[in-house]
């Protein structure tokens, strides 16, 4: 059992190679396994499970550290841009972008919420906007490439954004699609924030640079949801994430509090400490 | 025949706000009108397809011209990123946007094209993508999110878009989205250039401010190609359009030539002379 467990958790490994909590979560599993005493299959699954609801329970803490943390960043009324999905159906409650959103919505703060609809597979307006919505938080579903106008228009306020990977340098992977934003948010001088659990800093990774970027398949383009939307045999790229420089961000936000500049330091600080 | 074919001008010029040349040629066909003798209707129809088809010519002549001096951009093996259809589908013959990427075709000159796939309508992916590749082009399509990462990748070395309509101090109006590829573009250090006839230009609009922007139905974005991809009801935005200001555009390309910044000056000459 120990060994299959263990070609499970080396097959999960393989599955994204963006992502570093998947790494997190794989590895304390295999600490576990480690430590586990030669019991009867059922012990051995019960205690897998255990440990995976006591993850469930944590990131939900963490969630709402970072909503408590987060929600200081914003105004009352204001108008924030996010990304993909980084909310309740990532994650564990509140989300990692979307806690402050809900924690606002908690306080009675009210907020208003663009979601991107982020090509190529929409979690956007299939993930973000079904959840806020069903939240009753005020959310309105745009095309990835209007955010710009709406920064233009004053219509935007702050971007909040989830993360895959952050580097020791504060450098950060997420969705395909962030990194424009943060360009487009400096560009407007609109605060961008990235949101992610201390679980998402990656020391061994030095910078942006050291992150690898998962390619996806032309299908996810040219025949989305079942509908060819492009000529056969047509070449595409797709990568699926993006890396957005330490320079760009504002602040990051972790369930520890908010770190900002220069994030080397505070990123060695906080896991230090 | 002479009051239906006028209301029928009218019922177009109100089809859609944004695009100028529209109105331009349909001027052009209401002074045609004007000019007409009281004859049969045959004859009338005859003379208003005649100058349809001068229309056509005359486009396909300026394509051809903005191919001309537009090619004289690029240099060999260069990579340009391209949004929405601006050409042989938008226009007659070599477009506009695409015509220097034709004219380079021509001579032998190899270019690469990458199309972003405009949501919601995805005109990149389903016209431009198309007709590049039936014309041998090397075209590869991807998500309007993924043009700030190609561009920092190194991977593009000119933005080639069209425009509905450009203001008097060279304000662009084009395909929602042309705005943050030229914020982009300048970040980047990536020329921008926009491709557009003479009868693009609108003295009576003295900046983008003054171009109206047509929003469009939330279906398009929620509903696209008959796949609901977002949850009933949800609220959505959906400009059409966006205005580049002049500050971010390297040059304008029309058929009498290239203009450079001041655009006010270089178009008032343009168009006097």
């Amino acid at each position: 059992v120990r060994r299959e467990t263990l070609k499970a958790a080396d097959l999960l490994a393989t599955s994204r190679p963006t992502a570093v909590n998947l790494f997190w979560a794989i590895d304390r599993m295999r600490r576990l396994i480690g430590r586990l005493p030669g019991r009867t299959i059922g012990d051995f699954r019960l205690a897998l499970v255990r440990e995976a609801i006591a993850i469930r329970d944590e990131d939900a803490a963490m969630c709402r550290a970072i909503g408590r943390h987060g929600v200081s960043l914003l105004k009352r009324n204001c108008s924030i841009l996010t990304h993909c999905n980084a909310g309740a159906l990532a994650t564990a409650e509140f989300g990692t972008a979307l806690a402050p959103v809900y924690t606002a919505a908690e306080r009675g703060i009210p907020v208003r919420v663009f979601s991107d609809e982020t090509r190529p597979l929409l979690q956007g307006s299939r993930l973000t906007a079904w959840e806020l919505a069903r939240a009753g938080i005020d959310v309105t579903v745009i095309c990835d490439n209007m955010a710009a106008h709406l920064m233009k228009t004053r219509k935007i306020h702050a971007v909040l954004v989830g993360a895959d990977r952050i580097a020791a340098n504060g450098d950060a992977a997420n969705k395909i699609g962030t990194y424009g934003l943060a360009v487009l948010a400096r560009a407007h001088a609109v605060p961008f924030y990235v949101l992610a659990p201390t679980s998402t800093f990656d020391l061994a990774t030095r910078t942006g640079a050291g992150i690898p970027i998962e390619e996806r398949s032309a299908d996810e383009i040219t025949n989305g949801f079942g509908r060819r939307t492009a000529p056969a045999h047509v070449r595409v790229y797709s990568p699926a994430f993006d890396v957005t420089p330490a320079s760009l961000i504002t602040a990051i936000v972790c369930e520890k509090g908010i770190l900002r500049p220069d994030y080397g330091k505070a990123i060695r600080k906080i896991l230090g400490g």
